[in-house]
């Protein structure tokens, strides 16, 4: 592994528009298993297990594509109540592979299920059979080739070998960077609060690029907790949370044919399980998942393609949220608003073009438009004081805010994205390369 | 004017993607005059008009933006049976702009009309009296910039003073260069017909760049005929044609706040008047317009901002038309099938997440999915045949032709695009300077 480590104390991974990850730790049940299969032709980690050997709670949320992956119908089929691990692998989506692409989840689940059933009798009193099925599968990287079976088979031994039972900052960061893409940065976040008396963590890594426009971005995201809490609240607290995070940036969950975000809990923090979403008990609990949700999501619009701004996208006081959010995306999802903000050009009029054509119900008379703190449009005209010196100097920010106030109803949305420059081009007419 | 015309016989106007156009000569009936107000920096045609002396018949589809330019409120408040011109200028869309906007062009049609009053009385036996309201506006440029009333308002009587009352290739090229924002090329299109026994012409014009989204262009096309026929059924016909060829690059109409597509009707033809859309008598005409109509939206989306190629996107054998548009256009609009088009990479993963993410009806097992005469997929799985070399060569050409067959009904659709290069970000990120 030379990819990327020896950079970890260096400014690589600092985001200065998302601020740098907290550092995290160990989470009691959870090992962690990076290694290579040379997937890529550089040397680096493309293989990524998360096992946890007492098993564990989870819940996932999927893409809503038409066409998903081999891996994605893999899970969707899993009915286990508990699960041993999730592997990951990068540069093949396994995508479009047909029954091929299904028969090598088989034959790794397999594979991979006997081994670390060989490697519990060494290391346990009393081992748990675990089965095929209780293996879940993430997959990101190029649609439509033959999924490398082999390459990952020869490397399963390895990889339960390097299996480490307990985790450090470095493990995590190993674990962030062997999932990625065309990212540029490891995404992690971690939140700590109590349930009932018990202190629990939320840990989190992500990956996704390509974030021109979001639906067309693959985005994983794995959530680590060692609260005791069942599966069935997890899917509520991952459907609550999902809306206003990984969908503010990926367009309804209407995304690739790999998306996925996962939430595992191994219940050793031994807090008395709460019954309901309900209880006021788990109120800390589903805010700090939202918020490591929200931390990872923004770290994958920060890293868009080419990103060179962070932006947020406000639409406030509309009839509906679904207004709302299309007039968000709408200018959220539009190259000329994107390309002007990378010129740092305070074209406000594609922003109103924007807001035209999402369809939504707009009182022209009653449209207000900030840009930051700078009132550009007040009741359907220029502000008197609107100055464009003003406005070309905040669009230098590397954070850029732009709010659309509708003044019709009382209904909010925020969606999160980045400016469209030419590096992305340049990223993505020569990906496979 | 320096702008264009001393390069109109290199080839500079050649577009060997769509193949030049045929030059345009008279039309009985119509004048056309060009100058320049001075909107630019640079020296170059920003206002055009066409006026019909004897006035014409006339029709009109317009954007479906929410948020739409002060002159299409104007065109959409004129009732008119016949109107006497259309006056376009560039640099400015006239959006919002408010009570100001709308009031320059009460005073330039006011100012225009008399104009118009006082030469007639010079040149015509029988002066006909040009009312403010019977003159059309098409604005394109920026959005959200004062009007330039005056300026335009000091021109208009140079205008009038140069129109011609008859037409060559010369002036129909100033006047499809004067009507340019961000295009590179002029746009012109013709075909010649017989509506019963006569002879009939149609000709026209348009512009449209910032084509990466079709749904973000502003696209104006103007159609010019010496047929005699009604209002009514030129906008039958316009209605009837613009699904398969200006929408077919423009997304559903939801566009800009300026997009316009009008037919103008001298009936100097002199044919007999035709009184249904349904007469035989009509069909060879209402196929030549959908010929110009259509040139002209390859013309549009052929010189898509930094376009290196022209991208037709087939999708046929649907259960429903709506499948097979979304399915067109969320490949055509999908930044990443475009930068690997660009990037000359055959990268049919890609499309097949475009098929995935439209929400249409797939059945994986039928898809079937060609570039060109290449077979990629065949019934899901991929054509045994494929040779990735063969395809990486067909990638060079100028004209890429991408065919989805769902094989689950007979409906079709087809859109047009083109590539998304690094030249896009450089004039958009660049636009108003």
């Amino acid at each position: 592994m030379d990819f990327g480590i020896n950079n970890f104390f260096d400014k690589k991974y600092k985001d200065s528009k998302i601020g740098h990850f907290q550092d995290l730790e160990h989470i009691d049940g959870l090992s962690i298993s990076t290694v290579s299969c040379g997937l890529y032709d550089k040397k680096r980690d493309d293989l990524v297990l998360f096992y946890f050997r007492e098993s564990a709670n989870y819940a996932n949320v999927y893409t809503q594509s038409k066409i998903v992956s081999e891996n994605i119908k893999w899970n969707k089929k899993i009915k286990e109540k508990r699960i041993f691990g999730i592997l990951i692998n990068t540069r093949n989506a396994n995508a479009m592979t047909g029954k091929d692409g299904y028969n090598s989840l088989k034959k790794i689940s397999l594979n991979l299920s006997k081994l670390l059933n060989s490697k519990q009798i060494i290391d346990e009193d009393k081992p748990i059979e675990i089965k095929p099925s209780q293996i879940l599968f993430a997959c990101t990287g190029t649609i439509g080739e033959k999924f490398p079976e082999n390459k990952i088979l020869d490397n399963t031994k390895n990889l339960v070998e390097k299996i480490k039972y307990n985790q450090n900052k470095l493990i995590w960061i190993k674990a962030a960077l062997g999932i990625m893409t065309t990212d540029t940065k490891p995404k992690l976040s971690m939140a700590e609060c109590k349930i009932g008396g018990s202190d629990v963590k939320i840990y989190g890594i992500a990956k996704g690029s390509g974030m021109i426009f979001p639906n067309m971005a693959t985005t994983l995201g794995f959530i680590f907790t060692d609260a005791n809490i069942s599966s069935s609240i997890l899917k509520q607290i991952l459907n609550l949370n999902i809306k206003t995070t990984f969908n503010a940036i990926t367009c309804d969950g209407d995304t690739s044919t790999n998306d996925m975000v996962s939430i595992f809990a191994t219940g050793k923090a031994n807090n008395k399980e709460v019954k309901s979403l309900k209880d006021p008990k788990l109120k800390q609990f589903i805010k700090s998942v939202h918020q490591v949700m929200l931390n990872l999501a923004k770290r994958v619009a920060s890293d868009g393609e080419g990103a060179t701004k962070f932006v947020t996208v406000n639409c406030i006081n509309s009839k509906t949220e679904r207004d709302a959010k299309n007039i968000c995306f709408s200018i959220a999802n539009s190259p000329l608003v994107k390309t002007a903000i990378f010129g740092q050009d305070p074209n406000w009029g594609r922003i109103a073009m924007a807001i035209g054509k999402s369809g939504a119900s707009v009182k022209l008379e009653k449209l207000s438009l900030h840009m930051g703190s700078i009132s550009i449009l007040n009741k359907g005209i220029l502000d008197k004081n609107y100055n464009e010196d003003i406005c070309s100097e905040y669009m230098k920010n590397e954070n850029i805010e732009i709010t659309v106030d509708l003044s019709i109803g009382s209904k909010n949305f925020t969606a999160y994205t980045m400016d469209l420059s030419k590096e992305y081009i340049e990223i993505n007419s020569d990906y496979r390369s």
